[in-house]
């Protein structure tokens, strides 16, 4: 899970933050996750389906405690703890702030209730506001950079509400929709598959300092690339059954080692999520159990799946820095939150270049996850554990359906476990040049 | 757990339904399960906090599934079914009625919510009512009998109700209580511990027919006792804390050997809920996080640890027809759900003879739990499990503080792994005479 | 496992020390032990194949320590004890005595070889016959009883020798024989089935205290039975072929509700070590792997699976009291180990009465392993853990093919839990009269 | 485990398979998997202590298996195959080939006893000899190439016989040496720490197919490398005290998350086969349990424990790259197996420049092992696998003291789980220029 594991340099948040920018988009965040939980009852938002997941409860007081924590407790003088006992609950894995729930036992916290949350979310709300009463600009900027932090810290958890949810949903027998399905897709042309050819040699990657970014994105440093090619669109839910027509899940020689070991133990044989109907294949959504649209992208694949579909068709998944080089230029732009459709959709049939870059789903790179050249640790609890995922996870780029608007950039490095695939997970095909 | 697993002889029950009586108790029990969860969010109701128990709300529903599957469906003509999936959402375990939501994820159920659920009930209440309104004698003899088991099952998943949320709200770091705490006990005078001899010999056991039973209260039948003694009253708290100051929980020669693999895989030192607390032990009950008192009768211990304390003290346990002949004669009356005490109390000082046979704790016998000779099992759904726990679990006996009044008898058997503590189980001595 | 359970009381023991007897049966015990190993490479003796069994080698030197421990420590003055880290290698679970190598990796002891416990056989045989030269009625009653006790307990161990490397050779692929394979059987008249009917009644069970018997055994006390009927003989593997042909392991309604998880969890749809051959079910022994006989009786069956099958049947199992009482006056012979068969045997077909009620196959009852009313554990290593094994086990009658002549008696109590089945397990059926 | 997952490309096996050499090569290296047998006796060969270790039997008859499956099969007319039934037994993952038995099963196998492979051994080497009697030049280069492989799979099954038998020896109470124990090492003067600079730049890596390599040591390609630094000397057991004495295995800040985890899963406070002995730390190794030498590279270390350390010490592990440029131009001489040592050894403290880049212990790098650019797997079944293990491992580089003699180059890539350390797993700290 990408949460709370990257701070950014002050100094790149401090930029980004021009005081009514910050504010404004402080408080549209903070109304996007109220917003995100209306359609959930208390119950709904107190349970936890698996141990990756946590209750809606959990993410919309767990981004509040951040505020308070780290923004109100050092900036806002005479601040009123609303809890002393939330500390404990939630508090995710801070080490140095002090000992905390645990992670599986999120789900039992039917207190504080979910009323309990909202008044607590008003309290910090109701601070934040005195605190930018003059602009953000007359803040220190150490609280700015925070802010700007809490701010995309909050958009990690709107997303993970929407994959967890998803996945309590999926769990109930009476697969109950998020929010009201759409009209099933229209059968659209798909669009062919061409592939962009882009030429090696040294090239920069990582953030440049220019506005917010994690530290895992920096430094910006050089790499040598290959001439390769990269597929103009994600791999489709047709394509993907084509791999299951053909043994795909049967034949141990197109997985790792470690993939084939997770297919048996799992009984894996359709993406997350895929039941089979009276009409052919089913995958449960946040709008429903719907018919898999062929066009669309294919979404909840592991990194192993991804991996040995690559295999079964004779190409690979592109590096991160691949992918990151070939995203220069295009704008950040896709199917995301902002648009409420919460799948992925077909690409285009007159799209031209490269399509979905962001958006619609993450797209798996072959990169383990690592630091770049030079990295190194914040101080204090923000940055005690920045660097403790980077093993045995695999980077992800480009954002999805359920991605907050502005949250991504071309340099934004999202990471999973091979196995996981909770999250709207697909893949981009690339080959050698 | 002894829940569904056993039904009555008809005419026994049938005998008991007496008209009035019958109409009388069954919407006395049906309120008396609001009741009980009226302390208790939407979200209390909705979480399971470990396998072996069930989200409160499942209990009302499923006690509610239960009139409608076997009562209304079969003897109230034109009944309309709630919810058709309800039926798979609350069934228990009858597998002849068809397959059903798996055990370990009923918490996982937020849909139906809580406010459904009340609805299922009053449906099902208006249509017992109706079906009621010319009083029960109106009913074939069946349909009493099924009404009657009705009530008994649902008092079961009222005690159950009580004690899983207590596991559920003992896993909360803010220990909230059910009901607001009663003030501490004052320290009582603890009665001097008596025993009380049987002469041995060839003795009946089991029910006679006369009221309801369940079926695995009978066959009535001989056993052949040696004279015994049992003492006056339970276990305490602070000859259980002797037992932990003498290292009972560190001494291997006291334990069986799978009750000593269990202590140490489980870490046990103390009985289930107990804390330290600065002033000592405290215990976590439905009042909340109080201090231990002494003089109540021990809580929340094993079948393993009531026989490592048993042969600490040179003592033994009962045999449940020991325990049961020598209820001969006593009535039934005890500290019970009715008292709303929800905790064990101390044996009055000025007892005589053998106190707290019934309520306070249900006591662990070394009995085996097995079939009496000429068991059989009955026809059917309800029917189709009554041998299947009969093995590897232990007889209690007697009822407990969380018992609601009316539910046990003499004859009657609960039964728990020996390794399950979350009941309100406890301990009496026995020796031989 | 029935393993340095029980202990017995030394009156009796000493009781049947005659002195010559005793010597002589020390010794052709002790030879038994080697023989039994004679047909395995020094590789075979060193491994366990799972958790429940233990190396031959393991076997060899841990019967030896017995009598070096308890015997010749106590009581052949100036003995030097063969080499000090023994104990721990070899000492069982006797807290009492001191640490002690954990069970699981047993078959991780490649040192002290298989030669250096033939020659811990011959210090300790040697020490043995001195201290004997002048007959063991010069001993002390003590070490005269835990001679006859050390002679029993490595009759057990020889039985488990058996099955362990049965265990161990129905993993290898290429399923070696541990002796040469007999011809098949003939196929035989089947015996037909009888029913033996016997009086209800008040009855004394237990041990008499005329020659050796464990504890376990003991005291002797009465018991009340109903009237009842035992099967002539033993279930048949043709017989449980019908049960498993009428689906008896795909139906739930059979089954214990734990034996049904275990059917499950182990995939369980046939007795242990049958395989599908070319022309049928064949079964893995102890001279190889050979047709199913459908006249022999069935073995290797769980509790578990001899209930279902009684239910199936329409019968029930007899508890141990039934079939010790059904017992009396017979003979104690039968096919055991000295016939060098190492399997059951069909019943004769012009028997009469009660047949194969000693030897072929150990026979479950329904009786959960209890202690007698007044038993009390011995004193010390050797008494310390009598009645640990007393819960979630049940008793087994009579003795298989594997046991040792003049190794059981008609009050021997073996114990298993219900799920295991390397013994030679099987059942006979008994109904009401 | 390194073994059998990658094979040359054919050109560069037969560049090397110069005729004499070959065939010399061979049989010394065949010879050599018999003397490393040779202290060890049937029993010690067959038991499998953990799962990621395997029977000194079963590498003898793996390694033998590969010879007469891919080179006698193939290209020896007539070759009689021993026994049909080894290629079950021996065959480690080969899907192509068929199935086989199950690798934690292994140590199960008492049957083929060892002499029986060892005879197998014997008419598999006659047979090659025949093979080989007009030289390896009259062979098909194919034959030659597989020769070549079958050699170097052989030496990787040397070293894993050398830490397989340790891991059991380690488990054994009485702590077996492998060899005599050689005298404790003389305190010796500890080699001051350099720290010796390189320069970045595009640079080669990989193999340039002069000679024998495993394919995953290509294609060769070019790398950016930043500037950086290398310790002179691997990281001692002297300065791993110093991190424990800090504190190190108890600040989980020092730790990957998934490190942490395992820290206290496993309950580590030391390396593999320390142990606390009158006058402090103890290490089983192959020579016995001796005391930790300060200044000789600690060894048996996980990498998530190499990672810490680093971090801990204020500097990073190299890059696999990094450790590749580095060691240009050095030759490949180290203590390896050929010396007897057996256990990693101080540097000298009249060393120069880069010291213990081969041999002593296999050097952790902070490169997740995966394919190189290019890289694609062989046809068939000795290629299947190629790529099957490139996830979730991390690279070794440079060898161990049990690596024999000649396997090793600079472009060797060793790999592991990050949990793992059994092997001969140390480190070297790297930092940037």
């Amino acid at each position: 899970m990408p949460l709370d594991r990257a701070v950014p340099a002050e100094s790149a948040v401090t930029r980004d933050a021009h005081s009514g920018v910050l504010t404004e988009r402080l408080f549209q965040t903070r109304r996007l996750s109220l917003d995100l939980a209306e359609p959930l009852s208390d119950e709904d938002q107190v349970v936890q389906a698996m141990e990756d997941a946590s209750p809606t409860k959990w993410h919309l007081a767990h981004s509040t405690w951040f505020f308070e924590r780290f923004v109100l407790a050092g900036f806002a003088p005479g601040y009123r703890v609303f809890d002393e006992s939330f500390e404990y609950c939630f508090n995710s894995y801070y080490e140095a702030v002090g000992p905390r729930h645990p992670r599986p036992q999120r789900g039992l916290l039917t207190r504080p209730g979910a009323s309990q949350v909202r008044a607590y979310r008003a309290h910090v709300d109701e601070a934040l506001e005195a605190l930018l009463s003059d602009g953000s600009d007359a803040l220190p900027d150490k609280a700015q950079a925070l802010i700007a932090l809490g701010i995309y810290h909050e958009q990690q958890h709107q997303e993970l509400l929407l994959t967890d949810i998803l996945s309590l949903f999926a769990a109930n027998p009476l697969k109950p929709a998020y929010r009201a399905p759409a009209p099933a897709a229209v059968p659209a042309d798909q669009a062919p598959l061409a592939w962009i050819a882009f030429p090696g040699g040294v090239r920069e990657v990582g953030h440049d300092g220019r506005g917010f970014a994690y530290d895992n994105e920096g430094p910006r440093h050089e790499v040598l690339l290959q001439p390769f090619k990269l597929a103009s669109r994600a791999v489709t839910n047709g394509e993907w059954q084509a791999f299951m027509d053909d043994g795909g899940y049967e034949t141990s020689a197109l997985w790792l080692s470690d993939g084939w070991l997770t297919v048996q133990s799992e009984g894996w044989e359709a993406p997350l999520y895929w039941e089979r109907g009276d009409d052919g294949w089913e995958q449960m959504g946040l709008r429903g159990l719907q018919p898999v649209d062929p066009a669309a992208p294919v979404r909840h694949v592991s990194y192993f799946e991804a991996d040995a579909f690559a295999r079964w068709a004779g190409k690979r998944l592109p590096s991160e820095f691949e992918w990151e080089v070939a995203a220069e230029g295009l704008p950040v732009e896709g199917r995301m939150l902002d648009m409420s459709v919460l799948r992925p959709l077909p690409a285009p049939s007159d799209g031209d270049g490269l399509q979905q870059m962001f958006g619609d789903v993450w797209e798996w790179t072959h990169s383990a996850y690592a630091p770049y050249p030079g990295f190194a640790a914040a101080e204090g609890a923000l940055g005690e554990y920045n660097g403790k995922f980077m093993c045995n996870q695999f980077v992800l780029r480009g954002g999805a359906c359920t991605t907050p608007e502005g949250h991504v950039r071309r340099t934004y490095r999202n990471f999973f476990y091979p196995q996981q695939r909770w999250q709207f997970t697909g893949l981009r095909l690339a080959e050698a040049a």
